[in-house]
C-alpha cells in the first residue's frame, strides 16, 4: 500500500520506514477496543463494520494531536477461531485502513478457549501516526472568544453502548425493532460505523487551535482535554441537529440531558476550536461543520456548560 | 523515563519523539497477547508477572529484526474492573518496561460485562521499536556451515500452555503439585516469566546473521523465518539441558519428541545464527549461550531437523 512498509519479519508485526520530510518527527500512538458495540454486532450477526469502528476511532484519537496515521495493528481474540467471522472483521479493518491511507501492518489472532464463550470475541487496535513536533496540536493558544465548531457523527460511534443496550436491549429481536423517529431499525442505527475526520481536518490543521474527539465521557470529559487552564467552553443546544437515535434513547430511557451529553456525542463527533476570524474559511472547507459554541473564561461553573 | 516521551494528549495513548542519530529509521512493531498463560496466573492468583511476559515477548519479537524498543501500550479487558488485580498486572508491565528501557506510554483498560466472566481478563500488548534500515537483521547472508547458537529460556515463556494445561491441569490444586524433577511447584514452573534477550544480544547485533524467537510453533516453525531459501538448520539434541518442566510434560503427557519441539522452546528461547569465526567472541560476550546446531543445505528433509 505504501513504500514505507518493508518486507515483514515473519512474526505478527511489521516494519515501517519513518517517512522523510520531518525535522523532528513525533510518533503518536493510541490503543483502544471496540467495547460493547461488539454485542450489537453479535446480536445482528454483522461483523464487517466493527473493524471500521476501531480504525476510525484510533485515527480520530491521534488526529487530536495533529497526527497523520502511519500503521495499524489489530488484536482479535476468540474461544475457538471462526475463520468466516474473522475474515469479516478483517475486511472492515482493511477497508477503513485503505480509506485513511494507513498500513494494516500486522496483528494477532488469539484462540483462548475458556476465556471467550461461543462466538464471543474481543477486538482491540493499535495505531501509530506521525506529526512534526512544532505542529503538535495542544490547544495551548485557545482563549476566551474563540469559536467552537462541530463535525457531525454518524451515530454513537464507539461509546455509550452500555446505556444504549440497557435502554434498547441487545437481543436479535431488539435489533430489528423500528420506531417512527428512525429511518431504519434500531440495530442499523446502533451498528453504524464510527467515521474518520482525517479527510475533513487534514487540510485545515494549521488553521485550528485544538480538537476534541467526542468519545467515552461525551462533551463533558473530552472537551476539557484540549483547553488550557482558565478557559471553559459553552455549547449551544440546538446549534446542530441531535441524531434521532439519541432522542430515542433519551425518551425511552428517561435520561437527563446532562447524562446524555456526558455519555454520548449527541451528533457531534469532533469538536474544533479556532479563532473567530478563521471560521468562514473553515466552514467553506468543511461544509458539514457548524458553529456550536464558544470559548469563555473559566468561572468555576464547569469546564463545559451546555444550554 | 525518557526525554523522548512528550506530554500526553489526554487519550489512552502517547507521543514519542523519534530518537536522533538514525539515517533511515525503521519502526518495527508487534502485537501479541499472553494467551492461556493467563489461566495459570488466575489459578495461582498471581497477576504481577503476566505483564513481564507480554513486554519481554514483544521485546524479543522485534529484536529478531535488530530493533531496540521505544514504547509499549497495553490492552487489558475485564468484565468488571478489579483495581487491585489491574494494579498487579500494570506493576509487571511497568517493571519489565523499565528493565528494557522502553516507555510504557499508554494503554486501554476496557470494562466489558458479559464478555468476560468473574475475574477473567485478557491482556494484549503492542510495542514499537526502531532500527537503522541498513542494520535490519534479515538472515539473508545465512549459508550452510554457519553456526547455530541458543540462549536459555526460563520456562515455557508465553507458548505451549494449551498442551501444558492439558497434561498438568489448570486448577489451583494442580498448581501446588510437586514432582521430584522440579525444584518448586508446577505452578511456579509454569508461571515463570518470559525473559528478555535484549541485554544479551544488543552488544552483538552487528556480529550475527539472524535471530529466531522460539515462540508458538517451537523450533520447527520459528527458525525457518530467518533462513534464506536453500538452507536448513540441524539442531543437536543434548547440546543443552532441556528444562525439567518440559521433561515432566513429555513424560506425563506421553508426548512425542517432534511434538515437543514443535510446541515448546525446550529450554532455548532465542536461536542465533552466526558465521563460525564469530562463535568464540559471541560465547565470551554471552556466557549463557551454547552452540546447538548448524546451518546446512536444504535437502528437502525439512527446514529444521532435530536429533
Amino acid at each position: 500500500m505504501t513504500p514505507n512498509v518493508l518486507a515483514g519479519p515473519g512474526f505478527f508485526g511489521g516494519m515501517f520506514e519513518v517517512p522523510c520530510g520531518y525535522n523532528k518527527p513525533v510518533l503518536v500512538s493510541s490503543c483502544d477496543g471496540v467495547g460493547t458495540k461488539l454485542r450489537i454486532a453479535s446480536a445482528m450477526g454483522k461483523h464487517d463494520t466493527v473493524g471500521i469502528d476501531i480504525v476510525n476511532h484510533s485515527v480520530n484519537d491521534i488526529l487530536t494531536c495533529g497526527a497523520t496515521p502511519l500503521f495499524f495493528l489489530d488484536y482479535i481474540a476468540m474461544g475457538k477461531l471462526d475463520p468466516v467471522l474473522i475474515a469479516e472483521v478483517v475486511k472492515g479493518l482493511s477497508t477503513a485502513c485503505q480509506q485513511v491511507g494507513c498500513a494494516l501492518i500486522g496483528g494477532e489472532t488469539a484462540e483462548m478457549p475458556g476465556l471467550y464463550h461461543g462466538n464471543d470475541y474481543d477486538l482491540a487496535g493499535f495505531i501509530v501516526g506521525i506529526v512534526e513536533k512544532d505542529d503538535i496540536l495542544n490547544g495551548q493558544s485557545i482563549k476566551p472568544g474563540d469559536a467552537v465548531l462541530g463535525l457531525p457523527s454518524t451515530g454513537l460511534h464507539t461509546n455509550g453502548y452500555s446505556l444504549a443496550r440497557r435502554v434498547l436491549g441487545e437481543t436479535a429481536s431488539a435489533m430489528i425493532m423500528r420506531y417512527p423517529i428512525l429511518t431504519g431499525s434500531v440495530g442499523e442505527a446502533l451498528i453504524t460505523p464510527h467515521r474518520s475526520y482525517l479527510a475533513d481536518l487534514k487540510p485545515v490543521l494549521t488553521e485550528i487551535k485544538g480538537l476534541a474527539h467526542i468519545t467515552g465521557g461525551g462533551f463533558t470529559d473530552n472537551i476539557p482535554r484540549t483547553l488550557p487552564p482558565g478557559t471553559a467552553v459553552h455549547i449551544t443546544k440546538g446549534a446542530w441537529e441531535v441524531l434521532p437515535i439519541f432522542e430515542l434513547i433519551q425518551e425511552l430511557g428517561n435520561v437527563a440531558d446532562a447524562e446524555m451529553y456526558r455519555v454520548f456525542n449527541m451528533g457531534i463527533g469532533m469538536v474544533i476550536v479556532a479563532e473567530p476570524a478563521k471560521v468562514p474559511s473553515l466552514l467553506k472547507s468543511m461544509p458539514e461543520a457548524k458553529v456550536i459554541g464558544e470559548v469563555t473564561a473559566d468561572k468555576g461553573l464547569g469546564r463545559v456548560t451546555i444550554d
